[in-house]
């Protein structure tokens, strides 16, 4: 059983974080059969917190989680503070593999997804 | 001539708005056909702010500039602050047609993307 546990920094505004969860909503009308459990989590200022987050994956019955950093730059959070609070949280769960993936911002395709936006403006 | 203009929020982090105009130049290597201009800038802490880059453009010759949020969530940011910034500068270019384009977070590539950088984690 294969998680995506997509983690964006987290908002004082509620409809910022509503956003992330409707994201994950529409990961899981899109992406079900490659990841059977999705959930959404914030490193701060928000629930679910990155543990909870992983909590919940395992709770669903993942054996394997890939933590998503929904973030465009290589900050401080995205080098520091995330892989140390899912590292904490690893040998909690010895029976799931759990894993970090690059963030967003590294990806090739960004250059498509800024170019399409530009272009559809009005 | 047309121009985008890419923001992003701006880092105390050196080497996170270096990421931002590394990204700019990977821009100008694939799309110069559709933008003659590109340049990137920041929204605060961080030098190029917008008012500058928007000067950049126009002094570059830009006569169409597309000022493309570099943002995942619409949080004030995006729905304030930057529109803000950018109605302030447009009357000092009566003969530049200046537009927002929408945040990143908006567009419907996004679950590609997403789904692509957790599928490449090793």
């Amino acid at each position: 059983m294969k998680a995506l546990l997509l983690i964006a920094h987290g908002s004082r505004r509620k409809q910022s974080n509503d956003e992330v969860f409707a994201l994950a909503e529409r990961l899981r009308n899109n992406c079900s059969e490659q990841y059977n459990i999705i959930h959404a989590g914030f490193l701060e200022l928000a629930d679910v917190l990155i543990p909870d987050g992983i909590k919940k994956c395992a709770d669903d019955g993942a054996t394997e989680i890939i933590v998503l950093p929904y973030f465009l730059n290589s900050g401080r959070h995205v080098v520091e503070d995330i892989p140390n609070i899912v590292n904490e949280t690893i040998p909690h769960y010895p029976d799931v593999d759990i894993k970090i993936a690059q963030h967003l911002g590294a990806s090739d395709l960004i250059i498509d997804l800024l170019i399409t936006t530009a272009n559809s403006t009005k």
